[in-house]
């Protein structure tokens, strides 16, 4: 009999839930889901249910749950699927207990907002220079939860270790695809999710699907504007991180970004605080980034500027509409 | 006072009504629907409103309308607007009266079912070799009449007569990007509506939103493997023409491809005759193109046999979602 490879997942919020729940389901793999909240680790273990972040999804009998930091000293892969500005004390409060060989895997999309660095440079810093990988692409935590077919991007510098980790970690449901290229995959899910809020203005101010259609279209290119800028690959901008996350975060309604976008577009309220919604975050610091690198963001300058309330909605899309009519 | 341009849209459906429209309101333009049924251009002509196919928006009063061929003689610029299969036929019907300067330019999407020919290629072989322009990209009829923001490519084989039409053409509202790539502004169109299909099977089979955004994002690096084998530029697709109009396609319920999809998808029936679905003329040509060129098109080719009885929903996503996997 093999033995299972150990998988701990710290976050026990709807995305960590829903990884540790279909990987669980992998025969190779022993997974536990750790969390800092000893109430709720202990009653996800004794019902089985995650009524508050995933309603009516049975989560797997032989998924574990620890709410001790020391779970995670036995594990192979260790997944952070907590909030993006909520890394770098996970990895400060977890480091002390990681095995050596451990591999790291960030599984947020956002940029550090204090810093403006990717996340897997959060971790590095974070422990110690550890290489960390990142999780990105188009997978609703309640879909991969469900074992609805979904698709993700596991990228990590070393080819060996991405196609170990995209190799271990798919199932039969949840398929990762091996990329060596951090930046772009961590670039395309940080600005996907500025782009969504851009969507959800179109739609709040009524200006139909085609508008939301050109505006996905142009904003990729924005993307591969700035990883291009940033050292990344653009065609990796073009796949399941950057492109196919755009079109899921820009179009579905079960995407806070999307809603609070939807917010801000019918002037209904302010949008709430954005507290909970990380482009609201990655708006700023990704505008900030384009300054600096000289890279033109006129989509992701006009969401920053409209959440900051320097810019009305219809002077945006006026500015946005009467730009020069280029060549493609 | 300047002279205004002749502009004549030729189809009185949905998409010529609209494009037709929204140049009316152009002061540089003088814009005339023609169609072949006097009743309903007479109709449209003193209603101003096109109930049966742009319900409830008001056509400009500066528009024109005429059921002669010979309304189009005047014309600088002749938009080809009906369905793709019927494009010979009216490019037979109106070549006699064409001027001879006049730029003909097609605006459906799709290709030809018996030969595989692109449109343009379709027009330049019924008009004795006229260069051909080809408007493609995303813009419902619906939004385009509106008013609301939308861009669009159009693609010549000369850069200046591009530029030209992409001036001349686009409005405050309606806004064209000039391309000079054809093959690839047409394949993106007439493929995205074989995706969008496949979008609407992932939707009606209940695979989640996950699952259709992997699957426009694979749909993207199929669609650019053909387009760059076939002359064209795999980054015309990334554009307005194959990724924007695949979004606005795949995502959006206004899509007559995509219902027709989601019929199939769901197995309610199977999907109706299908005549009326550019998609579905298109899958079985384009899966032949990729046999011809040997590019590999899973996406495509399943369409194709769905829509030929040869495939079943569950063998189709089984096949597609045991791939092997790969570097993205």
């Amino acid at each position: 009999m093999s033995v299972r490879q150990n998988v701990v997942v710290i976050g026990a919020g709807a995305f960590g839930t829903a990884l540790a729940a279909v990987m669980a389901l992998q025969e190779s793999l022993r997974v536990t889901l750790v969390g800092r909240n000893p109430i709720l680790m202990s009653d996800l273990r004794d019902l089985r249910s995650h009524d508050g972040s995933l309603p009516g999804v049975p989560l797997p009998d032989v998924l574990e749950f620890s709410a001790e930091p020391d779970a995670v000293s036995e594990a192979v892969f260790v997944l952070f699927a907590m909030p993006s500005q909520a890394q770098a004390d996970a990895a400060r409060h977890y480091a002390p207990y990681l095995a050596r060989q451990a591999a790291v895997v960030t599984c947020a999309k956002g940029l550090e907002r204090t810093s403006g660095a990717l996340l897997t440079e959060v971790l590095e810093r974070e422990l110690h220079g550890r290489p960390a990988a990142a999780l990105s692409g188009p997978g609703f935590a309640a879909d991969i939860a469900r074992g609805l077919p979904t698709a993700m991007t596991i990228a990590a510098s070393d080819t060996d270790l991405a196609e170990t980790l995209a190799q271990t970690l798919s199932t039969r449901t949840f398929r990762l695809y091996a990329s060596t290229d951090r930046t772009g995959v961590q670039l395309g899910g940080a600005l996907k999710n500025v782009l969504a809020i851009a969507c959800g203005i179109v739609e709040g101010a009524g200006l139909g699907e085609s508008a939301r259609a050109a505006l996905i279209s142009r904003g990729l290119a924005e993307m591969s504007r700035l990883v291009d800028r940033m050292g990344g690959r653009a065609e990796t901008v073009r796949g399941l991180s950057g492109l196919g996350d755009l079109v899921l975060t820009g179009t579905s309604h079960q995407s806070r970004n999307l809603r609070y976008g939807i917010a801000l577009g019918s002037q209904a309220h302010n949008g709430g605080s954005g507290d909970l919604v990380e482009g609201a975050h990655a708006a700023a610091v990704a505008a900030e980034l384009g300054k600096k690198q000289g890279v033109d963001l006129p989509i992701t300058n006009a969401v920053a500027d409209i959440i900051a309330g320097r810019l009305a909605i219809p002077a945006a899309v006026e500015q946005l509409m009467t730009r020069p009519i280029t060549t493609e």
